[in-house]
């Protein structure tokens, strides 16, 4: 039997999960939607033929199994409070807060209702950066010495979204830190950050850099090294090296197509992908193969401690920034 | 407003047409399946909840506006004709037919009822062989003096199979020589082929060949090589090289991701598709885009004269291989 | 010690030879040259400080070890003939000739005199062509079913070397008849011919084509495909592919060097190798190396025998060609 | 006319300039070669044929145009002074110095002279990193954003060496160091070093690092990272990558052949070069080609100044992992 989801907030992302639940997820199915825009709610709704709710709590109240969590970050919190009150199997996009002590609050009630809880770091079921963990997992790296992080997006968000994200390190980076983790196995001890802004002066006056790099010790001694930019001309430029005793593996970008022409001036192959959807919907598919087994086992692949480790070396990285100094991850926790 | 379509055979193939249809063709309205075994159509019909046909014939007399005929070869011809003649718009599975009066004969009706019809040879959308023709046409190649398609399959179909196919040049190697004009948008004018049973003897038993070569000259001077095997064990190998006096454009296989580990006895990258599925959905769902804009517009992609022209070619193969000489196009039609 | 040789002929390729050898091959030491044009002779032995000889008789009653013969191809019998009663070791650029009967005189004197022959096949000691070939004999390809080789120079040579060559397929295509054995191991038992003049107008009024398919079959079962044209825009194209039932392995291009540039447009990689040389000096080297082993051991890498294989696959092409049908090799041997 | 060099030191560096000149630079002539070990000197001199000077003074005072200063380290500043003062025109091997003071000392004597000096930075030769370089100039990459540059040993040197080196920073990133004033074309002045000692322990209790990452901030506002290993077990892995408003052009590691081999189980391509001589070796020739421009003109490609920039940025990365911090260039110089 399937289970029952629910999707809280119908913007673009949660457009994009109830599309992937109800078209190409057969163990999902999908059973309302809503929206504190009640058109949004109508137009997905009428599109896949399931509920509309009017609020978020009478899908808290309905006896739907799971629910996702696709809302804007701020109103993250209440919502996981809720649905982990009301039993529910969450999915929570990320970020999971900007703050910390709301996280904890988050995880609190998470913890005490004993629900399952999956926040959507996607880029881990990308089967090309999976690739690089498994290397080393299976030895193919040996140990860990350094790991390399590149991701650029193609052009920088609306002005209007920069100035309420959360600034770089936590809105963009934030898949960064998890990508770190997640390939490492191990967390971070320290952090220093470097930025810049280099594409777009209104991102420098609403506060934020568009340019980026972060070098961080991990508590196995890695180094990892983070580069971002809000704008690659070329493309959505997502690579991910690990390099270690016994080797190197490395995620590249793909390519919408194989084909190359020769000519007497050189070798051209075509563009990477330039939209984010275009190189991770694969990998939103196998998150929710990933959330239905974690349901399933009630071990989710990625769990509220993933999100929390993010937000401190999140949090790191932009104090580091600001006083010019390395910061460590305790200094943010205050153990 | 959606098209509405019903499937006719469902197998594998056509099962597969009705779920791309179904979920992800949204100008395609799935509105029946049917099959000579009732329990397959019952099967395909309660997964999409559309109606089960009893016949093919219960199709073509309800007002549903196009068809696509998914079953077995030999009944392609009568299924096209009776389409044709209840005025509907054709998708047509490859090989139209194994016989050229049998082929004029589907030709013939459609041309009479003046319906669209579209054959099946979904590898034109495939992005990177179109990326190959696309250079061809922008220039990039200019004139074009040799075409090179390797075409191999990951394993040989089952004996059983291959005793009823109509054998390798007419079952596998017909998607090449459909390939070879539209490469180079010119027909054959002569076939040479060489081939044997390298794979299993039991292909070779069932009076067939597993692996053969074919060289053609196309009335633009053009010459195209073909080889194909039954069995790659690497995986489904697809590649097409066109190459004249301005350039080269080639495409090559995907890969299931892009992960390269390096290790100290070399680098390696991971396998590519092994199933010709993994390797064409997007190439069968632009192929539906395509016979949508086909149906709006009423002039299809790959025509019914495609797909005779094909039959041409395969046939003139075949003779080739069985005299030990280059065979003229023109023998095979009599023109 | 270092074995002495005297390059016979100084022009493009001896001079070359000259050069390798004097500057890059410690084991060999080069002491004298001569050339039917004196001035040729006078400027390389200047060059290098070695004697120049008036005659190549003159070296040939000298007490040099070894000589390279590399004049042109309607002398390399004699040559041959008379190096091999002076007891000389021999290196002999390809063609031998383009006469069996004068091929079996050369041989004839060889044997006789029980001296080592080595024919200037380099392309076998291309690190790329070698590896596809290793990695046939060390069972990742498997049995092989089918080869396909791709040699195209970047342009047409003058039409008056065109005019003496012997033809493409004796000029051009006779490294592929080579490589063709080399890489499968076994000798060809019939070829067909395809071609055409599509470069050059010119070059099918001297007599000559410029862009040409062959399919051979091999005694071991094996089908080689080579195709070849005498004018690739983006330059020497020189790859080969071997296919069996363990896997597949193919060579590439090498490139002027690696870096790729990435605009919005796309990739691009620099151009691969224009000039012959600039691809195969490596090649060069290592053959004289094979070559030194060769003197030592008394059995060379590449034989008379092998001379006179690749000739006799040219002379069936070519007849396949004129009479457009597949020509058995037996045909032109009388065997 | 050919312009006379003297080579001064026959260690390994010292007997491979003398090869490369005497053998693959026509524009020069090694006229004498000299070593504080006069077995040394003799086994060169007698291999080339060329005059063994007892001492360098006696090179100094010889008529001889050009000396190249292949010596050990500390050593570099007495040569110079003294080959400047006698007027040659000089090539010096990196890096000129491990103490600023002594650079100064070396470029004073340098420019009172007036004679032309070059410092062995030879990757800026190499054809690959070059065309990162060129992609910059040509405006292909805009306005730099960022810099990678990855640089990894295949097994760290003995220990004794380590143990005099300098240092990783200033014996091993000295060459990336010049590496990112290349690219950028700007120079650099911020500095933040993070490190570990991953691969041996010895090199920690030596008092060295094995695994390094340094963030720079240029003038013009790139941020440029490096990353170090003393062990790549997969081979010399020498990469840089420029990224900017435009675009991004990327330098990847040449291999051995470029023969892939297809298997069930994935593609293998052949390791990269092992030792550093495969990779560079081209870069060797073209920089004595570079020091032959530069003495024609007076303008050499890489002069005192870049040899001592590197320097500077070696000792600000010292002091920034010795005090866990970044440290300004500016700190290092005093100004």
């Amino acid at each position: 039997m399937a289970v029952s989801i629910a999707v809280i907030g119908c913007g673009r992302i949660g457009r994009m999960h109830a599309d992937l639940i109800d078209r190409q997820t057969p163990g999902l199915d999908l059973v309302a939607v809503t929206d504190v825009f009640a058109e949004s709610a109508k137009t997905v709704g009428t599109e896949h033929q399931v509920d509309v709710a009017a609020t978020a709590d009478e899908i808290f109240s309905s006896d739907v199994e799971a629910v996702a969590i696709c809302t804007s970050t701020d109103t993250h919190v209440d919502l996981a409070v809720a649905a982990a009150q009301a039993g529910k199997a969450i999915f929570l996009e990320k970020p999971v807060s900007l703050s910390l002590p709301e996280i904890d609050r988050a995880l609190g009630a998470v913890a005490s209702a004993g629900v399952p809880l999956h926040v959507g770091f996607n880029r881990r079921f990308d089967a090309s950066h999976a690739a690089v963990r498994d290397a080393v997992v299976n030895g193919d790296v040996g140990d860990v010495h350094m790991v390399r992080i590149t991701s650029r997006d193609p052009e920088p968000p609306p002005i209007e979204y920069v100035k309420v994200s959360g600034g770089l390190f936590l809105d963009m980076m934030i898949h960064d830190f998890d990508m770190a983790r997640f390939v490492t196995g191990s967390d971070v001890v320290e952090v220093y950050a470097q930025a810049a802004v280099r594409v777009d002066r209104a991102i420098g006056e609403a506060g934020d850099v568009d340019t980026a790099v972060v070098v961080m010790t991990h508590e196995n001694g890695a180094i990892t090294t983070i580069d971002n930019s809000r704008q690659a001309v070329y493309g959505y430029d997502q690579r991910v090296e690990a390099f270690g005793s016994a080797g190197m593996a490395a995620s590249d970008n793909p390519r919408d197509h194989t084909t190359q022409v020769h000519r007497a001036s050189g070798t051209e192959r075509t563009t990477i992908p330039y939209f984010f959807l275009d190189r991770y919907i694969p990998s939103y598919l196998a998150q929710w193969s990933a959330f239905l087994d974690g349901v399933a086992s009630g071990k989710m692949a990625v769990t509220g401690a993933d999100g929390r480790a993010t937000l401190v070396m999140g949090l790191a990285a932009v104090r580091s920034f600001a006083e010019g100094r390395p910061v460590r991850t305790d200094e943010i926790t205050g153990e």
